[in-house]
């Protein structure tokens, strides 16, 4: 196992998965600009090794709180802007990692951290987690992390979350499509490892582009994602792994794919 | 209590909430050009006021029963287009006063009667509710109602409702995510005055421009979303309220709003 | 019974309905060139038929497997692009014939075959029914079978059945939104009666124009999306049969349709 350490985070890779932690408990893994800069780090690092997954994880009773106020409070216009950005370029580099990240969610997910889950691939929720906008019953509306949850539930349902600020249950989180799988804390680690082993077979070239072009596609015209669904696909019917994949089902025998 | 009247519609003002009723039960509140301009209107005059919720109900068995075929079947094609484009104006104002709108709905909300429950920002059916496109069965197809209803529900859900015109009955619009909640009718008014309760609490002016800017960043491609959301987000970091939320949390007291 | 037999499809017109059969079990109804052409050409004649409905089953335990490897095994770059693009022409035909398509789905239903369900307006499925876009725990990703389920189910259930490439059961596949109905295989083909007869009501012209306006108007932004839809319900008021739908109803009796 091989250990990065960061201030506000712990990076360790296990074989073929990355596991990053947000490891800042006492303030409820809150994402101050030095946190979300570490988590970004950790993610690229991690996205340049040949791990196949990374799971998200937050030390402590809570996932995380979204953003620190103690960092917002202070800060101009300028200063709210570039925490911001840098943000939802932490949120843009989860989606593009070539990796598939799953968030491994027990305890409270708000506003950021709620956007967080809804920015993985793939999310398993125990029984003990929650979810929220809390801006929407303040002074801050969660603008940004609607962003990604309007693009996992229904529309009623995103209303209903960003205007309440109230918690959504793992359960009704499942029932909505916030996250793939609610489950017994005790079970969670176990789900997790089940979810991502099966979403990480196969091809890592081919996995890598197909997650990579799902997220260029989702929210394009019907017809323009079929002509970038059609090219990359097209393009990657010539690599090794595909013409192994293909020569393997035809000659009946498992596939071999390249490092 | 401040009552407003129209012809076709009651607004009353109790308090933070602004009710407005549909008032033609003989026609089942069927949306003729007066009853479509009197709506409009009682939600423009609504959104001025510093309510801070909205009900629209249905006087009589049926919440609506969809434009006038009485108002519509003599008009000419510049004469339907102008009563199309007056509905869909409503819809649009349901949608941008600052208030959140929650539609209560008893009985069927029929064509532009399902279009406004999938334009209300929540909705709660009593269990008496339906919802149907019913122009899917006849000769003249429900083509704009079809509009917000296929950003609530599914692909196959709309295609079901469009295409059989059949009624969907209020669980399994709840299921379905076209209403918020589902209850025994008798439950109704105590589960839409709970809903929209936790939905107008916190910050007036943080609510007003968050459901704005949810529907301005709804169906934008995420980058397009993202830079809209930043934006205001940061923008809102610097008012009275988003100052206040953050100071009386790292303070541990209550917020106070501005009016 | 008029029945058109072509190597690889059976497409037989029986009444209102044309029921076209991917008649290939030997390849597990696999889609090679040839019989993607096949079902295109039969598309396109059931289409200038004057039946109402069109049903699209598969023969054999398999509804389909997608692609034929060997037929895609040893195609260079624009040998690949030539069959993708028919593909998608296929998937764009079965969307713009003026027919309400449904699917009947028994068995497994994967990558293209998988996008074929996706693609029909409707699609009821047999408890033996399983869909999945295998391509994920292989070496070819399932990029453009991806399109049409991205817009079917939410994005975490996309990320999941694409990234993990396993089977969806008939039941989740109703709870996702994938198909309409699940059924015990005894009742597939009385659920799809039923359900495709109350979805062939009505005038065919209205709902011809109806189903192509739903696919044009799905996911432009919602201005858009009313804008259409107002020009094009405005432009049918005038037709023949939106006129009898309306007078039929104000003179209380049946409306008869224009053939």
């Amino acid at each position: 196992m091989t250990t990065s350490e960061f201030q506000h985070v712990l990076s360790e890779q296990d074989g073929p998965t990355v596991r990053i932690t947000m490891n800042r408990p006492e303030r409820r893994n809150s994402l101050s600009a030095e946190h979300l800069a570490e988590l970004r780090r950790a993610f690229q690092e991690a996205g340049e090794t040949k791990a196949t997954g990374i799971v998200l994880a937050g030390a402590g009773p809570v996932f995380s709180a979204g953003h620190d106020f103690a960092d917002v409070a202070e800060r101009d216009l300028a200063g709210v802007r570039e925490l911001l950005r840098l943000c939802s370029s932490l949120m843009r580099t989860v989606q593009s990692v070539p990796q598939v990240v799953i968030a491994r969610v027990h305890g409270l997910a708000t506003a950021a951290g709620c956007q967080l889950v809804a920015s993985c691939d793939l999310a398993v929720a125990g029984e003990s987690a929650g979810f929220a906008l809390p801006g929407g019953k303040g002074g801050w509306f969660c603008h940004t992390p609607s962003v990604p949850v309007a693009r996992s539930v229904g529309r009623k349902r995103l209303m209903e979350m960003a205007l309440t600020g109230d918690v959504v249950d793992a359960a009704t989180a499942e029932r909505w499509g916030l996250v793939n799988r609610a489950v017994p804390d005790a079970e969670l680690d176990a789900a997790v490892a089940d979810l991502l082993g099966r979403a990480t077979r196969g091809s890592r070239h081919a996995k890598a582009i197909g997650k990579q072009t799902l997220y260029a596609q989702l929210d394009r015209p019907e017809d323009e994602a079929y002509a970038l669904a059609t090219e990359v696909m097209a393009g990657t019917s010539q690599t090794p792994d595909a013409r192994e994949s293909m020569r393997a089902f035809l000659e009946k025998r498992r596939p071999t794919w390249t490092e």
